[in-house]
């Protein structure tokens, strides 16, 4: 029953093992960041294309980046994980990376809820009143209410900044939509 | 008040892009994965020492894979952007990867909500029913659990196989603990 493709990723990490650099163990790692103040929160879409780790040229040289990633990167649903993760290890950056040509910029709302109440129709009251997440402007648009969203949250650490992102999908460039600093 | 570690990312993105490979549009992209039915989803930890890519050796000739990551790797807060990829691009595969020495094994719902009812003290209701993800059992379990949870959802696609593997963080090796299929 499982998938080639799964079986392809087992057969791949046995090879990627054997030259495996074991990382810190979590609690001294979360206190020495804690300290440094480092520890940073990439918020960004679960897109096949973007790989925050390549977009960045993220390397071991890079420590403390925590990953979120969610359909649209939106800011909706990453709370749990950013209340966690500031918790963990005082995480005192937040960006938010949206991009171009994203799914939620073609899927919108009402399809995602069209193709759910064909398997769940039992939950069609649920489905028509849940928000998935859809961007129906711009892609600057949607990075700034995110960040405002999370702005405006009780729950995320005085002191932390937050800072938009987009990428154009098909240059890979990155460029500053907007930030928001929460008072310390 | 950007973090020099941004800027330390914006720069690298600025060296990256000069060898950056145009990926295919989101449109014809979900199209073609719709038809094969490769699409699939791997549901992983924040954490920043487990990098999906490299554990698993995902490089271009491995297309289709979306990311969801959240503090644990969690199902549930992921249902959402399951429901939005699957509307995509018919993802039938889904991965869900827990990993020892996880922050949810050390950092439990009591102390999320302790950190924060002192930011949010109007909020102490919310937060001491909220759910924050503890793993207080084995990773073997929580895999296990978050399988279920998939599983016994009523928004999954029929037909999605769903897998339940576990990290060693340490060593880096990969195992199956479970995996579960929705009947199509």
């Amino acid at each position: 029953m499982t998938s080639r493709l799964l079986d392809e990723l087992l057969n791949r990490n046995s090879k990627v093992i054997e030259s495996y650099q074991a990382p810190p163990p979590l609690v001294p790692m979360a206190e020495a960041a804690r300290q440094t103040g480092a520890a940073t929160i990439i918020l960004s879409c679960s897109d096949p294309r973007l790989n925050p780790y390549a977009i960045f040229g993220i390397d071991s040289s890079l420590q403390g980046i925590s990953m979120v990633r969610n359909a649209g990167g939106r800011a909706m649903d990453a709370i749990r994980s950013i209340s966690v993760l500031q918790t963990i290890a005082s995480a005192k950056t937040v960006v938010v990376l949206h991009h171009t040509d994203c799914g939620m910029t073609h899927f919108h709302d009402a399809r995602v809820r069209e193709a759910l109440v064909k398997i769940a129709p039992q939950e069609e009251e649920t489905i028509n009143t849940t928000k998935f997440g859809e961007i129906t402007g711009s892609i600057e648009e949607s990075v700034k209410e995110d960040v405002e969203h999370l702005r405006s949250s009780p729950f995320i650490l005085p002191g932390t900044s937050i800072v938009g992102l987009k990428m154009d999908t098909f240059t890979g460039v990155v460029t500053k939509v907007t930030e928001a600093q929460i008072a310390d």
